[in-house]
């Protein structure tokens, strides 16, 4: 049975996401700006969390940071022909400022590879300038016409990285780097989600770009949702802008740039993925608390007890455990308990007169619910035992993702078995097909192909749909 | 002399400053987007530097982040009169989105205060959701008339505090705490400058604040730069947005709330404040690179024999040091120590063939040009002796600024001293005029009040413009 406000994910998983969302105070409407949300504290520390451990990977791998301008000028969205045809219809336009018509509108960056491009055509003079391995936090906005709080929102927050290179092989090297090394590697020891890695075909690919990479995680309800991409861009933005440079051999030669970017839609997909029934679930290492104390007492002289036994037990978690002393007067253990599991704190630990009696606490697990989850243990080596029990809580949340996306994943050979496939999961089968015959499967069954995964068995086999014989295997979903 | 492609700070200053920002890589103007600049990785790391240690400081004194949009329904700005006159004539104005002219134009936020207080007040309804104690890391934008990198530009980026309070003591609090404890406190150890601490007049105070605390840096020049503001909002923006709450005798009361930030003009502040004419000087807590090794060689055979040495001797400095080692063969060793001394690198480690010989290395502090700062030390024992070097290179600077500040602020008790004081630094004296003063001041001199500081004398003097007995000092200056 779902808990008070949110409704089942057997029911509507779709409300059960906006109750979660709601339920555990992650985020707000902002119905006064169009398809704005406000990320709460909560919703926000999750982000932290996620630009934490991917800002270490992004300058780990020799990137670092700089911000660039918020505004582009219109025209140079018109530079590129496919990228003015990708984002030109949702964007949102400066036209005045200090009360006055400005000559050339500007519109809110959509993504920044166009007002980057012009800058690093300005920076970029000789092969010893190059590569450039820039990454940028900053906020976007695509005026989409349907939004949904973290996975789809008018504003949203990212980080976007944008290379310079002077071989196309370098500028290949990087965009698959950062798939694996960055993105993927974030995603699934991090989020504790397993993802598909592959490309997209054309008609998915980012506007501008020569290929598209992804990564694609599996939700519960079988969808897709694209949790990163990397583009390998080629020469189009670098012809479009001039970026230009003289090679060893003092020849002016175009460069190759790559773009890539992840949002905070994976705060979305984090929610979806691993919360149930009662609430949100949330992966120890991303928890902005990972472990809440309860006191339970009845009197001042109970809660005297208490509170020094709680303030004991804590004293060594600082800099080890995330945690929070919950010592609210006013609302009783059962409310905290249960405030605490719908925010999803993975670890609880309840001290009562008794478990100061004994040198004992309880500690309960999020993922495990009820009784199962929950188990009285010795003070004495606690901490240890904590952080222990993160990491497997952890491993628990990757593992049961894992079982997930391979059980809701199947081979598929035929047009009518894929589109059973995907009523509930991803269809894996051999393509052969083009955009069009991409365009009737979407139209006929709402799914597209996902990605062509970069793992691939080799060797030949037959096109779902158009029969034909076919080297590569791809993934169907529907997606959010 | 001053380096090439630096002017000398005694002869133009203001060309020096933007020599240094070029030179030292630190940003570029961004011409196409009106009065932008970009950051820089050079200078963008400064400012995550700035970011990191007052982030830990608003989170140790119990804030929380969050994320608001970024535009603002434009009526909102009219909710508060004050603010509308301070701000409505530098917003700029977004009108369209997706190719369609909106019905309601926003605004992109110069500032949050209205969006955030219409959220505040549907989230506040009983006195136990108070305080509410929450910061925004965000872009803002200003369409400012004159420019100039990181002290002034159109989009820049920021902190804003926004807190919401039951009491008028509670708020007054808040406002005190955060200028004390964490801008006072991290301006002064970390960027390593001593500020003035002190109320604005009403004629300085931010637009809709009751009060406006600042505090107030000296820069080489003699001028003030503001390097930070903390605002008692009073119930000014409670009433305009309605933020009420039933207090514990079920009474409805209007709220108090506070408003604080600093800026990416911090990182002008700390250029502006330590540099020299040799380039960039920088603090070594908030220094990117805080020491840089240049290995000497004149062949292969030399190389292999120092980049062991060099390897051996950084092995241990991960963690300890923030470091890099300048392998780039392209370059001579003299070329390269006067681009780091350019980019304002606290200390420079030589290891050259002779040194590995002697199991000794040379040493630069970038604080004490030419031969004084040079010393040859032992390899043993040098991670130690780095990292006290660079604590007092810290105190060395923050000393000298100290100096600076004492020796060019002058107590002064008639309108000519004041005067003269103001053309070298501040001028501290007793005030009993009113805003009609101030203006006929600022006319005739270009300088305002700066503060009224916290630390007063005591007792009553003769104010040194108007005559009258006074019981306030205040600091005078020219500003940026």
């Amino acid at each position: 049975m779902a808990k008070d406000g949110i409704t089942a994910r057997s029911k509507d998983y779709s409300q059960w996401y906006l109750d979660i969302v709601r339920e555990a105070d992650l985020a707000d409407y902002a119905e006064v700006v169009r398809g704005c949300i406000v990320f709460k504290p909560t919703g926000y520390a999750i982000w932290e969390g996620i630009q934490s451990g991917l800002d270490a990977r992004i300058k780990e791998t020799g990137h670092v940071n700089a911000y660039f301008p918020l505004l582009i000028p219109k025209s140079f969205l018109m530079k590129e022909a496919e990228h003015v045809e990708g984002f030109a219809p949702e964007v949102a336009e400066v036209t005045h400022a200090s009360g006055e018509e400005l000559t050339e509108p500007y519109v809110i960056r959509p993504t920044s590879e166009t007002i980057i491009g012009y800058f690093y055509a300005k920076w970029v003079r000789s092969y010893r300038d190059l590569p450039i391995l820039i990454n940028q936090w900053a906020n976007v906005m695509r005026w989409e016409m349907r939004t949904r709080p973290f996975l789809r929102t008018a504003e949203f927050l990212w980080q976007e990285g944008h290379t310079v290179h002077a071989t196309e092989q370098e500028a290949e090297e990087e965009t698959l780097m950062i798939l694996n090394d960055v993105y993927a590697d974030f995603v699934e020891k991090e989020m504790a989600l397993p993802v598909f890695r592959g490309l997209k075909t054309d008609s998915e690919k980012f506007p501008g770009a020569l290929r598209t990479y992804c990564i694609e995680a599996m939700m519960q309800d079988g969808r897709a949702l694209q949790a990163g991409t990397s583009h390998n861009l080629g020469q189009n933005f670098a012809k479009a802008f001039e970026i230009q440079f003289t090679d060893q051999s003092n020849t002016v030669q175009t460069a190759w740039t790559s773009s890539w970017g992840v949002s905070t839609r994976l705060i979305g997909a984090l929610i979806m993925a691993h919360s149930d029934d009662d609430g949100l679930v949330i992966p120890p290492r991303l928890a902005p608390i990972q472990t809440v104390v309860v006191p339970i007492y009845k009197n001042d002289a109970e809660k005297a007890v208490v509170m020094e036994a709680v303030a004991r037990i804590t004293a060594e978690w600082k800099g080890k455990i995330r945690f929070k002393i919950d010592t609210r007067d006013h609302l009783s253990p059962g409310f905290k308990f249960n405030e605490w599991e719908v925010k999803g704190v993975p670890v609880r630990i309840e001290v009562g007169p008794k478990d100061v009696e004994k040198g004992s606490v309880a500690m309960a697990r999020r993922d495990v619910p009820g009784r199962e989850g929950k188990s009285f243990v010795p003070q004495e080596g606690l901490t240890e035992r904590i952080v222990a029990l993160l990491e497997e809580i952890q491993a628990a949340l990757y593992q049961r993702a894992v079982a997930f996306k391979e059980s809701h994943t199947r081979s598929v050979s035929t047009y009518a078995e894929l589109k059973e496939a995907i009523e509930t999961g991803f269809a894996y089968c051999w393509w052969a097909g083009d955009g069009d015959d991409e365009k009737r499967i979407k139209e006929e069954t709402r799914a597209t192909i996902r990605c062509i995964p970069l793992d691939q068995p080799g060797g030949t086999g037959t096109c779902v749909y158009t029969g034909k014989s076919a080297t590569k295997m791809v993934v169907f979903a529907r997606s959010y």
